[in-house]
């Protein structure tokens, strides 16, 4: 299969994925007794997680973009790899809803928590899975030639994107707000120039 | 036509329809009486509808590229074969929803699953249909040259990949369970190398 | 502006729309009081409305790449007259659901089925403004030479190709089960070969 | 990152949310007390709101698809910024329904209507954030050379692109109609070939 239309497919299955996001953003109902202000500002968790999670999503796109770059042609692992890496990015309007819905709940707060750090811990897994097949199994289908300790580099650096998202899902044993922190955190470090998971560089 | 329009349109409209398959994942109402954990448990028709679905249209889409990579143009009777079968996928979301809905209902659990099954069922025939047109009636639209052997070997392939589907819509008279189980085994098998139902080998 | 662009983005709006169509396929409530086959059964006015609309958007699909053929290059008022053939399509979904829900209403029948053939009406104008300025102002942006005849023929081929939907709409004055036959009739008839509003041969 | 796949995610995000727009137009419940005529007008903020956000975010295509025309490549800035204007395009069907629920609600009216228009500012703003950065910082992007007084001309249009939306976003203090109106005026306004804020002779 040509690397063209897999590219298409997965851009236009991530761009749905995060539009769908904002369909968590609720219009206050008109007809309710608190004023609209009060009705906005009681749902910053939901813009919390909305903007959360579109970084993460928008720079797993650009990973993924740099990703496939690599590669000249796709064989049928990476094609089933990246239906798994596009099935968790399909998960996450969910997660994130799920966030944003029970951050402030007086049950529930710290599953919600370790849910959405985990659905972003199995994107970031199934990333890795991907990367790491096209990098160690398949040296015909890439582009240009790597020597193996760039692979190792760009390997360790996947490996070591996937930590934090792990510690973020234990951090919710502590309270959902450290969750939310550290997921915010994580998508404006790796949306610094020069940390993405798989850059030009690399 | 050219076939790069079709290739984008069908793409997008199974982008669309595969990723709104996670509609049918709910946020429990956070003022609900049960507890969270339970009320995500409680999901798990969701879940394994959403995974089965989701890699059967994942693999759908792998096989039409795998078509419409044998073509070369395309004439008015794909475009309404294709429009045919992209309608099959497009009900897929809602007889998900059914299905997952109607599982552990009290009534009408044999009824959602054989619903369920048998738009797969119209998939795969609407495919078939599709794949019988490109390879007999239109020899000078094909990229390459079929030895007959070739194509009878291709269409009897697509054939018998239609009848598991049936047979599961009558397992929905013995227990939706069953159903499932057969559709979740189906996706795991097209998605193993080599038993798509239109692989570059064949 | 390129063609290329204006086609994706087209065939993303167009996908997105005819996807959205089977958002109005509604799961009865597994807690209700009816079974689900009488809830699935009550609902065949949802499935007519979107086997006509989704046959009615694939035409036009169809037609708007045979549209776009002919140009090589766009123009400002083809990009404003293509948004508002768009806006005419993205509002299809809702006028499918307003028929849907209402055909077999005790109010408001007649209306939701003038509304429906109505927004057929609009997309088909919006389509025939468009190919009228393709093919009067614009000579130096056509792919190919038409000859005055060859014109005068596609445009009036549009123009009577806006009437039965007029009709469908003054027919929705007697009962909307004839506006839906009407617009059923019209997509089928569309969908034969030859019969398209702008085909090759044209 | 080749400048094509950034187009085709753009698009794909542009043409979700623009569709998305259209889940604001409701379907009167059939079984309410007042009658589908009265229903579907009483909705004419809705209507209203649908058709000045479709345009708008069609010029914005429109003006995105100009911008990227003038580069050969992109660079991790223009990445981000580009996914900063996804983002206040994707949440515009949420302010949009904002917008038309409130107008004629008792209470809430004129911050729904500064939310409105205040969502529009935002999205001149990263526009402007990104074109700024296109045509200041990185000459070796740039598909053609721009002599300093044609930059300083886009820069100052963009610039003054984003003072109506202000001036909407205050109107909202006097009456929402008023803001409504403007932005109505701005989406008409921009429409006019000649007055889109990067255009080919600029």
């Amino acid at each position: 299969m040509s690397k063209a239309r897999i590219e298409a497919f997965s851009d236009a299955v991530i761009a749905v994925a995060i539009t769908l996001l904002a369909l968590n953003l609720h219009v206050p109902d008109p007809a309710g007794s608190s004023s609209l202000a009060r009705g906005l500002a009681e749902q910053w968790p939901n813009y919390a997680a909305f903007v959360v999670s579109f970084t993460t999503i928008g720079i797993i796109w650009i990973n993924h973009h740099a990703m496939l770059r690599r590669i000249v042609s796709v064989d049928h692992t990476i094609l089933l790899l990246n239906l798994l890496l596009l099935l968790t990015i399909c998960v996450l309007p969910f997660t994130t809803a799920l966030m944003a819905d029970y951050l402030n709940a007086n049950e529930g707060q710290k599953l919600a928590a370790a849910v959405y750090s985990a659905s972003f811990l199995f994107m970031s897994l199934a990333f890795f899975a991907m990367q790491q097949h096209l990098l160690r199994a398949k040296a015909h289908l890439l582009h240009e030639y790597l020597t193996p300790e760039v692979r190792r580099r760009v390997l360790r650096r996947n490996a070591f994107g996937s930590l934090p998202y792990a510690l973020a899902t234990l951090a919710a044993l502590v309270t959902p707000y450290l969750t939310l922190a550290i997921c915010a955190g994580l998508a404006v470090f790796y949306a610094l120039p020069g940390t993405t998971t798989d850059v030009q560089s690399a």
